[in-house]
């Protein structure tokens, strides 16, 4: 099919949803993904490109002139232009800004002006406002009114603005719809509590959506005035992508999903190799300090990867937990007390239970009560480390401005190796020889 | 402050948002709640419920009687109220159920009656449907003379069905303002692509709100009748949710969230950390075979857990990876096998980098060149297992229909720490003694 009939692929192509499309040039091998789009020809809508992975959209722009990038984002929101040249580096993206309309491309480089991962850089421009003192005949008939592109079909909310231009409600079209022509929009908008200043972070954007459940908002600028809206369907992908992104890092994967490049991956996962090959050898530092001990008793070296395999279990289990309720402002400076105080008690519980296994399974295996009594103290007591370690260690990292789920990992693990063993083989040294 | 002023409560939550008020609850310790939420009275909106962590919740729900239950499950929708009734134990749910009006209980019970986690529990029953043949007139004159109360408010699209009241198109609330009076329905909706059957997982149905960037959906029974709808907000949560369970799973923590009970915490956790005790014994006994090895050589001992600890490491970077793959649909069977050998290239380079660095390490550190090729040799091998069982166990898993997030960690973590300390331990008996 593939191989030369362009009509062909057109013709299958031709019912697909533009984000079927994406998913389509994405399924295919890097080297293909070119032929396939250009054999797509004029159904590969600017909106394909929006909805593609953000590097095999990269891939494929890099094999187009500036020109014909410029032409794509023409056709795009403001919100989703600004999506595609942001990735794009420095001498491409001043190549295709030159060959924009000067219009778009004011807006697209106001927009880059905003930090990344704003809400400036997530806003579209395009919304519908009237003034307070209007009714709904009258918003009805300006919306009729207008030449079909001089608004955008794309709102789902109209913010009611003052005479500055500051947003003071919001009018859900349900009830504009439902009311006479004559109800005054104050009277059914919703008093604003949501606006989202043009600096506020993505995440943070996305957390109040959830947590309101809206369906847009208002962005203002620093003197309050009006200036865009996010809308609900960018957002799924932010909670998404924060989400993924957290659990790539707490794994020490980092950014990359299955499209990412295998240079770009090996770089990215190398480095967390390199830094957890520097704890493991503090951890075998460790280890070295009680070499005597182990050379008189081999079973010890049977038993010690036990010890801190379930410490660093116990520690994983607690870390993931705080560090999403950080991340999802669950965790709060009046409940960490608590939140802590929960996590010792269940480590307690946990480590006695896991203890007494243990204990008990390497007394009998070894026939020696005294070696079940040392892993058991040893595993009690890592378990319990590890449960304040997962649970103060992000949080000591989110108060100094870090991303817990960047850096917790390394710490947590390091801390429950290093303590397993020193716990495990110090208690050996001393009470078994 | 709490105590004993219930007006003063009152006036500073007054301005609140029913989801601030929620959090407030929320923030404040197990035994303080049921108090807040009685001083709070009549501010206590049936919202603030369905706004609040499903832990918390059911703990406040516990203590009311099943009549008050019921008023507030009256005051919500159909799928807020049944996301509350799903997590009440048998007897108080068949209490709670009697208390209710016959009709909030019929349509309560008809969502209970699909399975959990089901597009038929997340939909909601109020929606507007209008005939194919109406136009943009008659569409606003229905739904403004209908009463206050007959129609929903809670809406942002029109459903248009045919005479048997299959959905055919989706109708805007832009365009339908936009339009003309006499333009005709069917000429500016949107032709129906996505239906979701009532029994579609709502992980699935997260998934195509995502992928098309929808507002809502309609949702049909068997016989592609419209039967409901679901709105995105719900989805906002869901797709947070889905995500969080992944992360919390994928680290043996399991469902529970910051507020979940001790006990159950501790349940949850144990489980794992049993499982992971058998897996780590068998890692032991690996060990064991070569006791003899150990004892005519400690350094072993002291290099072996850093061989098991970066096998471990790389394997949890590509099940992470591959485990969310599968989870966003983005790895499909086509191009599975270009992901497979994406992660063993990624493996080998990675692999070789390590082993260059920690064998000329030990080379050097215990003066023995052989022993920096055998821990050489034996990390490269175990980077290489971790790569595959990384990515084959999750795939292999999903095929089976075993959901990957919750049992991968512990097969792929076995299989690097008994392959690590096979390949090193054996390596180094056969090649150093």
């Amino acid at each position: 099919l593939e191989r030369g009939d362009d009509e062909e692929v057109q013709a299958l192509a031709a019912p697909l949803h533009n984000a079927d499309i994406a998913d389509l040039i994405e399924q295919f091998a890097p080297q293909d993904r070119a032929a396939l789009a250009a054999a797509l020809g004029d159904q590969l809508d600017p909106e394909v490109l929006a909805e593609m992975d953000d590097e095999v959209r990269e891939d494929l722009i890099d094999m187009l002139p500036p020109e014909q990038v410029a032409e794509v984002l023409g056709g795009l929101e403001t919100d989703d232009a600004v999506a595609i040249v942001e990735d794009l580096d420095e001498a491409d993206k001043q190549a295709v800004l030159r060959a924009l309309e000067p219009d778009e491309r004011a807006a697209i480089e106001e927009a880059l002006g905003y930090p990344e991962e704003s809400a400036g850089r997530l806003m579209q421009r395009d919304l519908i406002a009237v003034p307070q003192d209007w009714d709904v005949g009258r918003v009805i008939d300006y919306l009729r009114g207008a030449e079909p592109d001089a608004l955008t079909d794309d709102f789902w909310e109209i913010y009611v603005v003052d005479a500055r231009h500051h947003p003071i409600g919001t009018l859900r079209l349900s009830h504009l719809l439902r009311s006479p022509r004559t109800t005054p929009v104050a009277q059914i908008m919703e008093g604003e509590q949501t606006l989202v200043p043009v600096g506020m972070d993505q995440e943070e954007v996305a957390l109040r959506f959830q947590k309101y459940g809206l369906i847009s908002a208002a962005v203002v600028d620093a003197s309050e005035r009006l200036v865009g809206m996010i809308t609900v369907d960018d957002i799924l992908h932010i909670i998404q992508q924060e989400a993924d992104e957290d659990i790539r890092r707490l794994s020490g994967a980092e950014e990359g999903g299955i499209h990412e490049r295998t240079r770009d991956i090996v770089r990215q996962r190398l480095r967390w190799l390199v830094i957890n090959l520097g704890t493991a050898v503090i951890a075998s530092v460790v280890i070295g300090l009680f070499a005597g001990t182990i050379e008189q008793m081999v079973a010890l070296a049977i038993l010690m990867p036990i010890v801190a395999s379930l410490g660093g279990n116990a520690a994983t289990q607690t870390m993931t937990v705080t560090v999403r309720a950080l991340a999802t402002d669950e965790l709060t400076s009046s409940n960490t007390r608590r939140t802590i105080i929960k996590e010792i008690r269940v480590a307690i519980i946990n480590g006695l239970a896991i203890a007494c296994l243990i204990g008990l399974g390497a007394a009998l295996y070894f026939s020696m009560p005294l070696l079940g009594v040392v892993i058991a103290a040893a595993m009690l007591g890592n378990i319990f480390v590890a449960g304040l370690a997962g649970v103060l260690i992000p949080i000591a990292l989110d108060r100094a401005d870090v991303d817990p789920a960047i850096s917790s990992s390394v710490f947590v693990t390091m801390t429950t190796d290093v303590m397993g063993f020193f716990m495990f083989l110090g208690l050996a040294s001393i009470v078994l020889l």
